[in-house]
């Protein structure tokens, strides 16, 4: 498919082409009210004036919803649902091409341009939800795999059950922030020698701060409780994608994890990055991910073997001291096991009822081979094999090291389907003082 | 403590008495919009209306704040902040109070009796907190140590973390619901025969339907992202406490837990009672937890060591098939390791950000005695010993079954300070058509 061509300038390379058109939060300088907005290039078109400035005047579909866009989240324009926002969607690609049927909207109207496109660079992009529950799953099989080979040998690596269900457990939903949020040095309770054999533990500052490479799906469509989602409509329940990172705190996990999951260890921060990018964006990159030896019951078994995406993802770590940047791993959005679509349907199969704004975590996503690892307890072996950004050395991370996650779908630079970043800075630690 | 008479007319035994003070939401024929009220003996006294109507003229702390007795929620209330809730509580006590210095407010104004005293048979009782996030810990130690013996045997039944710190993991708040609730058996994914080798999993209705016998306490005053809460402040946090029960899918669970935990076993419902009793009014009946023979760190270290309460709790069986009913638990809320304060203290220990409204769950509170345990899994080891309900029996939940917590703190009649009850029946499973 040829690229979208724009009377707009949207640079080469950009991730926000004409064929993407993510939805998010921003606020401006002009207005400190956050509202919902579409990226396009290098800048933000505010849906709020667009819409009181006539902007979906040729879209009546819409018309009677356009308060949702005066909103500080996206959850009651994404609870109009997928149709909806597929409409939308077209309407502003159309808006934008360069042979746009509706000239007098935007392309010429100049007074609504200067009211209504911001450069990205000068506008606060807020959290895009407001997020009741926030589930992560487990289903990167190779970071599972490559995290069980360390725990308990490649013969047991992954557990009985992993292949006949999206392993999932519930995470911390107030603690999830926007790209950009400077993240604290935990302290926890963890044991400073694990391999003693007396198991006492300290209360200090954590070493083994990780990061985890994920993509998160937000719910549109809720669910009453009681009522599964089957599988054939589970993807018109999800509103898009976003590029999530799971700061870990491996020495308070590998404590406190035995036997009901993760907690401390994850619920200090969650980084997400801040445009949404549509299911229906989306859609052109769908691929197969990794194929599953077993049996799948029907509950979550797909119609089509492609039910994951194709994402070029990206980590790269730069750090305070010396300023020296380093790409510390290459993924992408296939390496996974089961699709959102099946996590979704799993997650409802005892009838829990999701709800519009709800962020579904995909677990980090790993390649196979060196430097496809999502998280530096995979990268370094937990922690036995440093490796190099410039002159400096890491296992885990340092205070001042910043993190930058991206990502990004297809290879025509004119038509880029793109996440655009998520990073987090580590502070150092608060001073408690006890 | 002589109790506090009043005159209004509350029945001896009420767990509503002039001690408690309750506060909820309620809706009733005359107003369908939930809003704030407190339990008194067999009544509820409607605060919005009371507010509108004077009620609070003699009180001027609460004037500028009236408005949060409107709202379909005790969260802002809450948020007020504990010094709020008691002068509010401590006044209320004094309208009723026999002797009432204000008695042109309720006793001698029959006009705002009938317009804001409500028969609570008639009242409409709702959640009584917009929930963000739900944590279950694990802290009834002897619910813990008795499922350890049947997963692990004696010699390995507590985890080495167990005395170290509140065990908890994040649980689902959009399926909490207020007493009365129906909960549909689930369908779910476990393994038909786990004794078998061959682990192959089906999806179909559950058997093993459980409750859980639990306490929840709910937090009022936000910390922000990054800033552990001292233990010393924790208390302060709290708004009140209610009766949980965390309904439980034990075939699911024992197939889904590992490697994190409980996932769909516990998701599909977990039923509140309505009534929220303060910190204040449960003050008088604090007791000493469960003696750690451990050294407790000093973020989770009390000053006090009467720091969880004496709470009798009574689990109630009744069957849909013969009507029959029994008693087949009595437990307290003394047989707890850690205090709510100091799951809270754990829980922020990270810096993970509590916000009002928050619920945290004790975890199952079973005593050490046959007759004692506040699950269906331990009371029938694990549904191979059943039980009596009449001339029927039972192992785990069958459909139809009703289950009522009672809890009460107190023994004169007069100045109980109870929980009233949680109940929820066991509908059938849902025909998913596939």
């Amino acid at each position: 498919m040829p690229a979208l061509r724009s009377w707009f300038t949207i640079p080469r390379g950009s991730h926000f082409s004409l064929a993407n058109i993510p939805f998010g939060i921003i606020s401006t300088t002009t207005s400190s009210s956050p509202r919902v907005a579409v990226a396009i290039g290098d800048h933000a078109l505010d849906l709020e004036a667009f819409a009181a400035n006539n902007g979906f005047s040729a879209l009546s579909t819409i018309q009677p919803h356009q308060a949702v866009f005066s909103e500080p989240s996206l959850n009651s324009f994404a609870a109009l649902g997928r149709p909806i926002h597929s409409v939308v969607r077209k309407y502003i690609q159309s808006v934008f091409a360069e042979d746009t049927p509706y000239p007098d909207v935007l392309k010429n109207n100049i007074a609504l341009q200067k009211q209504a496109l911001f450069p990205l660079k000068h506008v606060l992009k807020h959290l895009p939800f407001k997020i009741g529950d926030y589930t992560d799953f487990f289903v990167g099989l190779n970071h599972a795999y490559n995290c069980g080979v360390m725990f308990r040998g490649p013969a047991n690596a992954l557990n009985p059950n992993y292949k006949y269900l999206p392993v999932g457990y519930h995470g911390r939903a107030s603690s999830i922030v926007p790209s950009g949020t400077l993240i604290h040095r935990p302290h926890g309770q963890f044991l400073p020698n694990p391999a003693a054999d007396e198991k006492v533990p300290v209360y200090t500052q954590i070493k083994k701060l990780d990061y985890e490479l994920e993509l998160g799906a937000f719910v549109c469509k809720p669910n009453k409780m009681g009522e599964p989602v089957p599988i054939g409509q589970a993807e018109d329940n999800l509103f898009g994608l976003v590029m999530l990172n799971d700061w870990s705190a491996r020495d308070v996990q590998s404590w406190e994890y035995i036997p009901l999951g993760p907690f401390n260890a994850k619920n200090f921060g969650s980084s997400i990055s801040t445009w949404v990018v549509l299911i229906d964006a989306l859609e052109p990159f769908k691929v197969r991910g990794i194929e599953n030896d077993k049996e799948v019951l029907s509950y979550l078994k797909e119609k089509d073997d492609r039910t994951v995406y194709d994402i070029q993802l990206k980590v790269d770590l730069k750090t305070a001291t010396s300023g020296s940047t380093a790409t510390v791993a290459n993924s992408n959005g296939r390496h996974l096991l089961w699709s959102f679509p099946q996590c979704l349907a799993h997650h409802t199969s005892t009838g829990c009822n999701l709800q519009t704004g709800d962020l579904l975590g995909s677990g980090t996503i790993s390649g196979t081979a060196a430097g496809e690892y999502g998280c530096l307890l995979e990268g370094t072996e937990g922690g036995t094999k440093p490796f190099k950004v410039g002159d400096e050395e890491r296992t885990f991370l340092q205070d001042g090291d910043e993190v930058t996650f991206t990502g990004v779908c297809g290879t025509d630079e004119e038509a880029l389907v793109g996440f655009g970043q998520v990073t987090g800075k580590i502070e150092p630690a608060l001073n408690l003082g006890y």
